[in-house]
Order: C-alpha cells, then sequence, then structure tokens
C-alpha cells in the first residue's frame, strides 16, 4: 500500500511554517506499514492542487491532504478534492449544525462563509476535530482513497495519530514497519557504511546510516505482519552491526548522549562540573536539558576571557602566557580547577578558537582542546573542526561529551 | 521566474527529519522575487528522483535540490541531475584535490567513495561549501538551471543565503523584493497587530508581524524594480511604525538582541557576567554566539545546584532556606554575588522552575525569575512562562537579555 502527502499552503512555499505535518504524518505512515515515496507541496492555488492530486492518485494508493479546510477563500482543499475526484460536493447537516452550535456557545458572531466547513465530497467520511472547526474528510473513489486533516498543528496532530492511524491500520493490516536505532560516536559516516556494506545490501532488513553532528545513528527497519517478527527479524542484524562497531556504540533509541553520561554517572554515584572558554554555556545548557539531574551535574564556570580563567579556576597566569589558552596545559588546568572547586568527581573543560577571528597559522579557526579531569587525572584531546562559528561550537560541545564517555568507558 | 524544490531524504518522508531547509529556501526565493509554486519530496530512490526533476523542469525554471549529494551510496542526487538533464558526471580534479587535502590535514583516513563528491553534470560549476566536503552545483541546460544543495543545515544555510541568493538576483534581474525587518520586546504579536491593522491591510509595502520567542518581529516588504525604489516604498511605513512601537523596538534587520546589548555596553566601556540556574548555560551560550566579546562578556558561573549558589556566588543558605532557590531573593543575590566576583558593570541571574517536574501550587513550573546587578543596584523580574523544558529555558534566556535591555535603556 503506497501513500503520498499533498501540503497545501502558500505561507509553506514562502518558508513561514516549516512542515512539521508533513513529517508526523511520514512517521505515522511508517508504524503502519505504508509505503511513502512522495510529498508535494502547493499554494492556495486550486488548478496547481488539483494537478498536484492527479499525479498523486496516479502513483499512490493513499493521498493525505495537510491544510486548506477552513473557512477563508484560500482555503481550496474540499473543491480540489472534488475537482480530482470527479465527485460533487454536499453539506454534511450534523457538520452545519455542530458549527453553529459551536459558534452560538461560545457567543461568536456567526459568518455564513462558516459552512465552507460543512461541505465534502459525495461519499465521503467526516473525521471529528475536536480542537477546531474544521473536520477531516475520508474520500474514497474506486480503489483510491484521498484523506484531508487541517494544518494547525494542535489539530492534526491527534487527528493523524488518533482516527487516521487507526483507519490506516485497518486499511492496511497485518503489516507494520518497526525500526531500531543505534547510535555511534568517534566514527565517521563513510567508515560505518565501509563496514556495513554488504548489510545495506539486504532489504530486510533495511541498514541505513545517518550523520549527525558528531555521530552516526544506523536506523534497522524490518517490515512485517507484527511487532514481534519485526523486531526479531532486526535482532540478528543488530547483534551483526554490534560485533563489528559495538566499540562506538554509545546507546539505542531516542536517548542522547547527555543522557546516557548523566544516567551512567548517578549509577556509579559520581559528579559532574564542566568549564567552558568558546562554547560559553553550551556544555552546560546540553547537559542540563536533561531533567532531574541536578545531584549529578552540579554546574560549572563560564570563563570566556583569560582574567576568567585565572580569577575563576585558578590557570596560572604563566601557563597562559607560555602555552596560550587554547592549549592541551590550559584545558586540563581548566578541568582541574573546576573539579577541586566544585568538588565534583569529574570536570569537563573547552577551550578553542570558534571564529571567524582569532585564528593564526600555528592555531587555526576551528581547533577546539576539551579537557577531563577525574579521579584518574587529567587529560586532554585536541579537535580541529571546519565551519562556521556556530558549527565549531556545536561540534565541541560534542567532543567534550565524547570525551567523558571515553574515559567511562575505559573505566568500567 | 519561476522555481521549485525537490527535497532527497527517506529521513523526510519518515518524519526522522523535518524539512526546515526548504522553508528556508521559500524565504530566499521570496526575497529574490523568484515565484514559487510547487516543492517536492522523494526518498533516496533513483528513479523517483529522475521522475521528479523531470515534472519540475517541465514547469519551472529553477529547480533546487536539496540534500544526496554525501559521500554514501543512497546519495544519489547528482547522479539524478545529470539523468534529468541528459549530462555525463565528470571529476572536478579541484574538488577532488581538495577533498583529499581536508582527510589529510585531519589525519583522517581515506576512503575512495569520498571521490563520488567530486563528480559534477558537464557544464556544471561548483559552489563552495566552507562547512562540509560536499560543495554544491549549478547546472545549467538550456534555458533550465538545476541547483543542488547538501542537506545538513549548517552547510546548506549560509551556501542558500550567501552564493545561491547572489546568483538568483543576478538571474532574475529587474524584479527585486526587498524587506526591513523591525525588532521588538515586551509587547505581544496581538497588541503589535491591533496596532498595525490599517498597514497591514495594505498591499504595497506589505506589513508583516512574526511572533519570535519572547519578541515579534515586524517585515515591511516592497517590491519594485530597483533596491533603492523598493527601499524608499518602505521608508514611510517603516516611520510610521517607529513612531506608533518606538518604544518597543530594540533593532533593526539581522542583529539579535544578544548583539545589540554587548554593542550598547563595549560603546558606554561596560562588562557583562552571567549567574545561570535552571537554564544552565544557555544565556551565555548565546551571548558568546557573537564573536570578538571577550572585552564585554567577562564568563560566568552555572550554579545548578543550591550548594553552588552558595559556593560559587555567596548566596547565603538561610536565603535559600527562607525564599528558596527560586525567588526573587536568590535571583537578586545571584547577580549581586556573580558582578562582585567577575568584577562586572552588569551582571544577569536565572533561576526557575523548568519542569517538567520540580512545580508545586506555589511555584508553578514554567516560574522563572530573572536578577539583574548593576551599578544601580540589583533587581529581579518575575515570568511565568508556559511550554516544555526547551521552551521554558528559551524563553527565560530572552527574558534575562530583556531585563537588561530595559534596564540600559533606562539609563541611557
Amino acid at each position: 500500500m503506497r501513500a503520498e502527502i499533498v501540503s497545501v499552503g502558500t505561507e509553506l512555499l514562502l518558508g513561514q511554517i516549516v512542515d512539521s505535518n508533513a513529517a508526523l504524518a511520514g512517521e505515522v505512515f511508517a508504524e503502519c506499514g505504508v509505503v511513502h515515496t512522495n510529498r508535494q507541496t502547493v499554494g492556495d492555488n486550486l488548478p496547481r492542487l488539483v494537478e498536484a492530486l492527479r499525479l498523486a492518485l496516479s502513483r499512490s494508493d493513499i493521498v493525505l491532504t495537510i491544510g486548506g479546510l477552513g473557512p477563508t477563500e484560500d482555503d481550496i482543499t474540499r473543491t480540489g478534492i472534488a475537482d480530482a475526484l470527479g465527485l460533487e460536493l454536499v453539506e454534511d447537516p450534523e457538520v452545519a449544525r455542530s458549527l453553529r452550535a459551536f459558534f452560538e456557545g461560545r457567543g461568536l458572531p456567526w459568518v455564513d462563509s462558516q459552512l465552507q466547513q460543512a461541505r465534502r465530497p459525495a461519499g465521503s467520511t467526516v473525521v471529528p476535530n475536536p480542537n477546531g472547526t474544521a473536520p477531516g474528510l475520508i474520500c474514497p473513489k474506486g480503489d483510491k482513497t484521498v484523506l484531508a486533516l487541517p494544518g494547525p498543528r494542535g489539530e492534526f496532530r491527534p487527528m493523524v495519530t488518533g482516527p487516521v492511524r487507526e483507519w490506516l491500520l485497518t486499511a492496511n493490516p497485518g503489516q507494520t514497519i518497526r525500526s531500531v536505532v543505534l547510535r555511534l560516536v568517534g566514527i565517521g559516516e563513510s567508515v560505518v557504511e565501509d563496514r556495513l556494506r554488504d548489510l545495506m545490501h539486504g532489504t530486510d532488513p533495511t541498514v541505513a546510516p545517518y550523520a549527525k553532528t558528531g555521530e552516526v545513528h544506523i536506523r534497522v527497519s524490518a517490515q512485517a505482519a507484527t511487532e514481534a517478527e519485526a523486531f526479531a527479524r532486526i535482532a540478528p542484524v543488530r547483534e551483526e552491526i554490534q560485533s563489528r562497531l559495538g566499540h562506538n556504540v554509545y546507546g539505542e533509541g531516542d536517548s542522547p548522549l547527555e543522557a546516557v553520561l548523566l544516567q551512567e554517572l548517578r549509577q556509579r554515584g559520581q559528579t559532574l562540573a564542566v568549564a567552558e572558554s568558546c562554547t560559553g554555556g553550551g556544555l552546560g545548557y546540553r547537559l542540563t536539558s536533561i531533567a532531574g539531574l541536578s545531584d549529578v551535574f552540579l554546574g560549572g564556570f563560564l570563563t570566556y576571557s583569560n582574567e576568567a580563567k585565572t580569577r575563576l579556576l585558578g590557570v596560572p597566569k604563566d601557563l597562559i602566557e607560555a602555552h596560550g589558552a587554547v592549549s592541551p596545559e590550559c584545558a586540563e588546568a581548566m578541568a582541574e580547577g573546576c573539579r577541586e572547586r566544585l568538588d565534583a568527581d569529574y570536570a569537563l573543560s573547552v577551550t578553542g578558537i570558534a571564529g571567524p577571528g582569532g585564528g593564526s597559522e600555528e592555531k587555526p579557526v576551528g581547533l577546539v582542546y576539551t579537557g577531563l579531569a577525574g579521579p584518574g587525572g587529567a587529560r586532554s584531546a585536541r579537535n580541529l573542526f571546519r565551519g562556521g562559528r556556530a558549527v565549531v561550537r556545536e561540534r565541541a560541545v560534542q567532543a567534550a561529551l565524547v570525551n567523558l564517555w571515553e574515559a567511562l568507558k575505559e573505566s568500567s
């Protein structure tokens, strides 16, 4: 069973809105085992909408339209669907009644254009919308079906994850796609691919690596009649990947690196602090995105200026003069000073040149040292990142976390 | 001139990624006066990509592909473009050289598949990618052009807003849409709308407010044959808005609030430090997104635990016991302790309950105090934010900056 999305709205094309609804619908299709091969986006333009719908109907069994169901003149989706399917629009008396009741109940002035939302292609059924006035539609014609849902996020989300998901599971029985995601650090996407080439050529389960900032995620997906069967097919492939790349796998599923690290520290009864220069708080911000871990993450220091490094962390002035603030020596001294002052088991530090200015031949923009002080002493790692200031800083935060991950792995 | 986007990537269809790149490209098209009528999204599937490209080329002058330019086997965009345009792929020796140099310079293991990124359709030119290994492409054929850009956000953004925007302006001369953006804080979108309703009904220039996190941006746009003409039409409308809402306007254009604040402090020869609890570094991270201001921003303290507030900032233990860590008293004490310890002119503090846990009836999730210590003493502001942990923290950072903005405005 093949599905396609047609998103409707000039605001999408103008970039005023990011189409997160379509992404959510994609997730629902995948969960229901519906193959989703294409998406089209058109503005509030009837001929172009009809053209897109006809193309979608020519190649897909299910077409989901998103948006354009409201009461205003540029809400053209109902008409477009009726045109594309060659059906008449009829007024649904039930919907018309509940629209009037809605306006009365809230003491809102009634406008006749609201009734547009009660119209539906003949033969279609209505999907209730508990969070708005425009209901959704299920419009069958022959062996094709057009599903139509309203665009506002708060209305779309419960409808697509509720009744539409149910409808898809019924329309496409005995088919589900399940995935497992392995999360890796310390290895590049092309190396991962090199090592998994044979598995990636398979189609059941499918194996696909994705490059993230300083990470690679490997998704293993299987299609099967039941969830249990899908996971049973995934299991041996997951094991094979673990045996080849397990050394770089830090976790599975949705848990980001910072969550895995803080959880590991909590289990060990250990604490963490940070001292940041070029990242200016980005490392602490990422760690504290995880809630309820103030017993593990104690706090830290933003020592952006050299004076602050000396004043707050006790980094000797002559160390900075001799080696520079961007040096392994300074990174280690920052981590040690931080660990001591907050009485933490581990302290991470970051010092680097995020750019765009401040680079030299010897110490170019993108040079970042991460330091780690722990029960076993201090150490540092050198990194050279490409990219603008934001990218270098994001990668520096990631590198500091990887530094800690490696230390914890060694000491486990 | 009509343009169309073809986004490439199975992860887009599966809903693992939201297509924010396409939205950004839409904004750039609008700015360049290019009509943008359709978008298509396909997975990593060559026949479907070629089908989408052929359709796009049949109705649009410019086709922009996003993604699929990397070194792995599922990066099919180069081949797809060559197929759709009927061109050969050739290896670009310059790109091949710089790829090898990149790997050597970083001591990374070379994999031959990297060379795929040096291939381009005959007759195309290369768009440099300073933040990654895959360059972009400009592929002309007859009166059509395919533009190809890589998908990672940090690579895509500077390329589409830089060289591709320039190329579009040159390709589509004599038509430009220019905009001025006024940036406001301390006022809600609906109040702005209320005060500008008459201007918003106009169509030349157009006036549109956008709600951002803790800010409202008002975009005034005019379409004209020349840039000068467009700005001349914008000028009187901008003045009118200034006269109505000038009290809340903190800046114009692309400069975010943190840049305006740091610049103002530099002009005054004053310095800033921060003390963060629930934001855990987010305020410092945002301030240090602005480069070259280490003479103004000195550093700060992440006092996530209560003990750290006492230990690092000297917040009295009994103050925390009496009022709680989330209180105006604690926010002010944090700011004062921070100001003193870093010898700064101003110190900002944030303390709050970001959630999801930790709230009570008296102090619910979303309650945030921002403190400010300056030459004129200390003060604090109470905020109650709705939303999840990430939203509350982002708004808390913004609220701290607005606190400083108001203080600087008063003292100017």
